[in-house]
């Protein structure tokens, strides 16, 4: 026998407009300000949030204005959800994704979604609209962009998630679920034979694409990983799927298109894959193309104009595409790559948790 | 019998790296200020300049700082060519285009492209980096974004541009050259059948998209406008390509949505191709965009992030393509649409010159 309702319970929007405070109107990701009270609409979840993803370009920027000081960095995190609701940094603009339990599911939404209070899921949407409230932070992880909290999180009803599996533990299974578009969108991308450049391979997303690239081009394509940093380029020889690790600079435009021209002997790629988290690496990027070649930017440091004025003013006829961090099975896919791949699950296990 | 040299013509980079001042070691549309020195490399190209075609977006800016003053639009033109030695505004970070006829072209280009002193050009790369003198500024077409001057400019040798065609009168031959990546890239991603979105389908280069599209879209496609002012949907209306005008302003994501969802029966958008130089369009794009469709953002005003994070956010799993001013050819198919059209002639001789 239920106990009758004593409290309407409000039906929310899927897009969680409900929940914006300012400016009014707009969607949640857009707004300056969301409602992160934790009372919930019947097409909400409430999560028990214990990680933060925090996304790798905003990380850096909370860090460098930070010198680096952990208490510094908490409380820069504090702050920003204390005044908009959301983990949402108004510098870079970007947000990151969470770990945590479901601690309640909306009635209207429970009967039609395959998931259960206590599931543990990661949340595929970026914290930059997620309603955040953070009770402690426990430990920031300098170099893994990660933070543990306690804190609750609200899921829209058109949220995406992804359950965590048995097989893989929590932190490595976050680790690649912050980047699954990743390879997702790399195997759309490349065709057996293709040559294709990934910027900033030595990182954590170029890392998937150089394996995907390589999988998806074959013995006949050829996979050039891009790094300022020796020690990239090193880890991409060691881990053997890049054909080439060129130390460069991507934001020296010239130097960058001179070191992809020695490796193809002037042949160019066919797509370019940005995942370098600095800026000004657009020229280099569209210069290292062949005309009708494809760039894909998944950098969130990536200037529209830079990228759009930049390909006019060369006069380069490619493609250019901006990254999305959501793919139709994405969560999954990135997940069966660690069981593809024993290589790759140890570097995720070594590397990145 | 030829006079011997006797001072030596330098050789310049083909993308112009050689008139970079600061920062050095960028490209010139990246450099805050390049050499606008009228002396020449022996692979440049000298312009009589004669019109500015100022970029919508940039033009828009200038306009709404200045008042629509037209001294005061014309004393910051000539304020941005002085500090950075080109018109590269620096709030909205684009340029625009101009017209002018060949004053001399270097010894190493000449035998190797269709060009003579004296043809009347256009430049197909932007203002953000062509090395520009104004002598004068004789006239500020407040409507048209356009500005007669006296002054001389510098092509690299990299550098596009159209010769004018006979046919055509100079001013109307500038209005659809400034945005001739539109149709050119319209053919390549409309097929037929497709229902397809034009947001800001009442401009300029939103016109030569409705346009486009429903010639490829044919009859069994669906080509739908979008502008939240009455007089461009009546434009629209009375142009007939399209064959909806929906007055609805696209920065109010959810209004737009709801618009093209009531037009195509809930079906949504094969494709969107985004036109509108007014911030903030970038979700409305994506909620009207089915899953696997694509979307080009023309608009320079189109934020990266805001793209990227908004469609993740929403969980839309869509293809988002940055504008690309250039495609292969498109100078000439942008003219051809002139002589294909009688209408769209017109338009262009009444309304955008």
């Amino acid at each position: 026998m239920s106990h009758p309702q004593h409290h309407a319970i409000r039906h929310g929007c899927p897009y969680g407009t409900h929940r914006v405070i300012q400016p009014t109107g707009v969607l949640p990701q857009p707004a300056w300000q969301i409602d992160n009270h934790m009372a919930m609409c019947d097409n909400e979840i409430l999560i028990d949030v214990s990680a933060l993803n925090v996304d790798a370009a905003s990380f850096t920027q909370i860090k460098q204005a930070a010198h680096g000081d952990v208490d510094r960095i908490a409380r820069t995190i504090q702050d920003i959800v204390a005044q908009r609701g959301k983990l949402h940094n108004p510098v870079t603009g970007s947000g990151g994704m969470l770990i945590g339990r479901v601690a309640a599911i909306g009635a209207a939404l429970a009967p039609h979604i395959d998931l259960a209070v206590g599931d543990k899921i990661a949340t595929m949407v970026s914290l930059s609209l997620t309603p955040l409230h953070i009770d402690h932070i426990h430990h920031v992880h300098l170099d893994l962009d990660q933070v543990d909290i306690t804190g609750q999180a609200i899921l829209f009803e058109s949220g995406l998630y992804a359950k965590l599996p048995d097989d893989i533990p929590e932190k490595v299974a976050l680790a690649i679920l912050d980047v699954a578009g990743a390879p997702a969108q790399t195997a759309r991308l490349v065709q057996p034979g293709d040559t294709v450049v990934v910027v900033g391979g030595g990182g954590k997303s170029g890392t998937l694409c150089v394996y995907e690239a390589k999988k998806r081009a074959g013995p006949s394509g050829c996979v050039i990983g891009i790094s300022p940093f020796a020690n990239d380029c090193q880890r991409m020889r060691d881990l053997g799927w890049a054909d080439y690790a060129l130390q460069v600079d991507a934001s020296h435009a010239v130097a960058m298109m001179q070191a992809v021209s020695e490796a193809t002997q002037g042949r160019m790629a066919d797509v370019v894959i940005n995942c370098v988290n600095l800026p000004h690496t657009e020229m280099g990027s569209i210069l290292s193309t062949k005309d009708r070649g494809r760039i894909y930017f998944f950098s969130m440091a990536t200037s529209f104009t830079a990228a759009s004025l930049g390909a006019e003013g060369v006069g380069k006829d490619v493609d250019m595409l901006m990254g999305n961090g959501y793919a139709k099975g994405n969560a999954e896919y990135a997940l069966s790559l660690l069981r593809e791949s024993p290589t790759l699950r140890h570097l995720f296990e070594t590397l990145y948790v």
